[in-house]
């Protein structure tokens, strides 16, 4: 089993906000704090919970480069 | 300065690769290694250099999550 | 008329889920289930119904690989 | 400061519609519509309001071209 | 024919870059400069060319919001 | 094993052209054509080859819904 995104980051749920078709879950990620929104169908079909260790995982094409700090 | 994006993933140039339309910017984020494919205008403008310190930045809407490991 | 767009999924709406902000839309296409997380404005205004039949549409730079399967 | 990413939209808030998880904020760019969907919690830490002056960002490869027009 | 799709910025190619998989195409949209990065299979079968007029399309989803300006 | 990504579209790969940075991969997915352009370091990584068997994801917020056909 191999996929082509090749970012994975691996952290731990602390929060998890379900509207009615989207929802929220913000991860730790080492020092950072990593937030997706995604279908609220995912949160519940996977079984997401605070707490949990997950692993995010991002598609090159959608990584963007910030050069410098302060914003 | 605020931008509604929410991921912010500081790091080091590790590699870049320029093409002629595309470039890939690899990067070390604490332990994990991150790749980005940006227009190869960008590498140019920000003039990014193997050894700079960035910030990778993704939407909450390009974030993705995965339950266990191994794939 | 012309898209970029690559990728063109023609198939039937079974389901619409619409929050305050998003919807959730999930199509039959072909042997397979496909849902897309667009605006509840967006279903309005183009007057989505369950038994309709549209065309999923998906950027090349938004499509990722997978081998082998089973997650 | 500078951002990889290539197009920069000026505009005004005139409209946000608040869901439990996600955000619909609709900008006037120039003669255009503009409309972004980002995490509700976004909208309170920016702080965004009707009025205000904003700018739209959107990277290169989330970008689609069509040609002609009417659809 | 109508797109979920909410957001069209009318506008003229001001430049092609093609690279063997990506291109690079440049549009000026009002007072600004936009840049999208598509398959170079894209620009091929669309026809496209410097000067011609298209409409760059964007995905609500992939839209953001910075507040103030400077970088 | 399981991903939050809503949508697997199982294919047969046709065609391969790949550039210094990025790379157009081309499946066969039941009756409909699929290109994604993905950075040319996965197809060496996943050994992507014409002829292999593989699963195209798409996250939810990047599919979009066209009613009627024709463009």
């Amino acid at each position: 089993m191999k996929l082509s995104t090749r970012n994975r980051l691996p952290g731990t749920i602390v929060e998890i906000v379900k509207g009615e078709a989207a929802a929220k879950v913000s991860l730790q990620v080492g020092d950072n704090h990593v937030v997706a929104l995604i279908t609220a169908e995912s949160v519940e079909e996977l079984g997401l919970e605070v707490g949990q260790e997950v692993t995010a995982l991002v598609k090159a094409t959608d990584m963007m480069i910030l050069i410098d700090e302060g914003f």
